[in-house]
């Protein structure tokens, strides 16, 4: 594919993400096909030949176009929007492999500076600012971000004991008496870190709000360093994944403090919402952390990947994870006048990720992304005021946060089938309807829908034609339901 | 950002990535700037109010664009292609996030399509295939794909222990005890691996062509059993950073042949030439091994990031990753016909890559990627030539592998300085030029410039001057070093 070819195909990539984002809502939200589906559709070998474009450009339209969709509601969302395309499309161009500051120092140089603009808009404690002893780095998963400050997190505390004298094999061994603490609300992220690091962790409970209290990492805490164990690490959740909980982060930080315990706090759905005033209530507890992470991929209008993650002390994350080879040496690394961010991550390599923060935040301004968000909220507030109009039939499983409303049908002994039954058959007639996507979740035995919106082209009428989809799935099942 | 004005912006920077790689040639091939210098020239807060795309524009073309050029023969190659760019648009278009099959089975079901079509093309034992225990999965960087079958080693023998009655505590205390294995040459992440996990790591002796050997590896396990450790997983490389030496495979594989010690086989830059039959002897070693990888995003045309690795047996992987969660139980994972690659990953999500590979493999062909290799080889082979007819100037460091030739300057007492001073000045002076940009490393003491050309753009023309170059430089330097 030569110069000109790429330009008219470019142009045409460009006309199909306009079609693609006009026609949308045409397009059913889940897909239907059948495990296996695309091994039936395509070649086992890769051709020998070039193969023209418009074959390829046509195998995308029959038989890749997946659901992504105005009338998403499952999960958390997941933004796309038009500046973080083309900030994709000049990263490609780039193709810098941003390791250190002399393979790409623009790369390297623009990361620290937009994430300096959204710690300030968001409202950070100049801690985690790059001009001290802190900094961010744009990760590409929460999961990377609980990992790398888990890391991080044992650094500095067998640092303590190396001081004190242990040599290596101690470390090791101390190392596995190590319990980093969460929720049983915490995202699964915090068990795959402490898998991966042979770590203990523990999943404390909740209070009735889903909130981890301090009182009781206090009491685990405790308890573990009576039986010989470490406590290092403890993840406060602002917005959990079933029912966007807010951990209460004040209450945990006055539990640990005085000790060597790491607090990160995991805001990578609800982070966004800080950009408002509003939320900034909850900036109390998370300035008081090691660690802060939230996904501008989640609900701030980046293309995956960019969860930005800040550090109130990058020399631990830099110690736990750099690993000297002569060929990456050089003047500028040997200097410490610039950040390589090789050892801030677990990959080596990088894509010019900030080009889409800089590109999202210069098109929207502050102005835009409270806007954005104001929306969400406003959305979901409208579908909650209608559950809220059919008391007998709906129950408010916890209360609304953010953009997310948890709800299941009413027990009632009118009924043949458990709540939990007609619950789970209603979200998954919804689902069947390729018309809208929800997620169903079990949250102390009660099995919940969760509506939250998040993609830019949601207005008031996919919310009205999604409670009315609700409103008659729910009345039809139910009639089945009655007894006799 | 509406749909027509991202019609015309998009259309502008489809001409702007053209006019890029029509230019490129112009640009200096690494940045002249200064640590710090795009704190200069941006502002220190994000902007209130929303900005017109023409100021971000033109920060790009004045403040962004970065060297990245023909005449880069440093480190090893990051390609870039056009299909690649095309793939990385659509990618971005559906910006699904593909944890499991069911959150996007059209990305979920390419992945190992096009990994099966890559297994074949560049020869894997059928083992690898995804219709067996085996299967391939698209990672960031090589760096995760040591981390993640270092994981799956390290399942896989303390199963072993559990099946012999090890309990929860044992097997921590088991796990410090494990070693991995490379070379003096083996790629930094095996130690950032083995950091990250809690083990311990050897970088074994390499023999004079910087290959490890299977006795090496034999004594080495040997010593650490008498020791009471545990050795458990030996990488093994094909193209080593510094020289692209060739650990011996089968030697290595006969010596821990009956063992439960993990081969895994590290190709992130060589494995490209598999695609060549010319270069398939090395497959008799590869496919001993329990995993192997390879990056496109080196030196096979795809943007990054592109690491393919294939496992021989999946479970492995799996169950070291795998972590569950109740919103993300669904029908298809449950009933096992499908994969889901958050289980094959560090992070959870992850971005639609294979369209990358299935839009790069079919518009080049088989035939079209082996002519890239060859090219590149080629090239080689002509710097490789010139370096030849000034045996007085230049000694050949290590043998040419691949598109690889090291080079230092020969010593020689009518110079004031060594070999290593004058090698490391011309370096310098050569990249200080903005002309080219080549590596220098030292191995055993030796200064050494590493020339490897990559890029589909280089031709016979820019490796004429970049000899020419060289040649100006290494007179003129040693002309200020003779003794009079």
């Amino acid at each position: 594919m030569d110069v000109e070819e790429f330009r008219k195909r470019g142009y045409e990539t460009i006309d199909r993400i306009c079609k693609y984002y006009q026609e949308l809502e045409n397009y059913e939200v889940s897909s239907r096909v059948e495990p296996g589906y695309l091994k039936l559709l395509l070649p086992e070998k890769a051709p020998e030949e070039p193969e023209p474009w418009e074959a390829i450009q046509s195998d995308i339209e029959t038989k890749i176009i997946p659901g992504s969709d105005p009338n998403f509601f499952a999960l958390y969302p997941a933004n796309s929007s038009f500046p973080s395309i083309l900030a994709g499309m000049y990263s490609d161009m780039f193709n810098v492999i941003g390791f250190n500051w002399s393979s790409s120092p623009a790369c390297t140089e623009l990361e620290p500076i937009v994430l300096d603009w959204m710690a300030k808009l968001i409202g950070l404690d100049p801690k985690f600012y790059s001009n001290g002893k802190g900094g961010g780095v744009i990760q590409a998963s929460a999961s990377e971000a609980t990992l790398v400050t888990l890391l991080a997190a044992r650094h500095r505390i067998l640092e303590e004991y190396k001081e004190k004298g242990a040599n290596e094999e101690e470390l090791r061994s101390i190392s596995t008496r190590l319990v980093a603490y969460g929720s049983d609300q915490t995202h699964s992220c915090l068990k795959k870190a402490a898998k991966i690091t042979n770590t203990l962790d523990r999943a404390l409970p909740t209070d009735h709000n889903f909130s981890l209290r301090g009182v009781t990492v206090k009491q685990a805490i405790e308890k573990d360093i009576a039986n010989g164990l470490i406590p290092f690490y403890v993840v406060g959740t602002i917005g959990t994944t079933d029912s966007a909980a807010i951990d209460k982060l004040t209450e945990i930080a006055n539990a640990i403090k005085g000790t060597k315990i790491w607090l990160h706090v995991d805001a990578a759905y609800a982070g966004a919402a800080l950009v408002c005033p509003e939320f900034k209530y909850l900036l109390k507890g998370i300035n008081r952390a090691d660690s802060f992470d939230f996904n501008m991929h989640k609900w701030l209008l980046a293309n995956f990947e960019c969860s930005c993650l800040w550090i109130n002390n990058r020399y631990h994350l830099i110690n736990a994870l750099s690993v000297s080879q002569d060929i990456l040496k050089n003047s500028a690394s040997d200097s410490g006048l610039v950040i390589d961010y090789k050892d801030w991550e677990i990959p080596l390599g990088r894509r010019f990720r900030s080009l889409k923060v800089w590109f999202i935040v210069r098109t929207y301004g502050a102005k835009g992304l409270r806007e954005h968000i104001r929306k969400m909220v406003r959305l979901t507030r409208q579908f909650h005021n209608k559950l809220l109009r059919y008391p007998n039939l709906f129950v408010i499983s916890t209360p609304p946060k953010f953009a997310l409303v948890n709800f299941h049908i009413k027990p009632n002994n009118i009924f043949t089938k458990s709540s939990n039954e007609l619950t789970e058959i209603i979200c998954d007639r919804l689902n069947e309807s390729g018309k809208v996507l929800l997620s169903l979740t079990k949250m102390r035995g009660q099995s919940i829908i969760r509506f939250s919106p998040g993609s830019p082209l949601t207005t008031e009428k996919h919310v009205d034609s999604a409670f009315e989809l609700l409103l008659n799935v729910a009345e039809g099942v139910i009639a089945y339901s009655l007894k006799n």
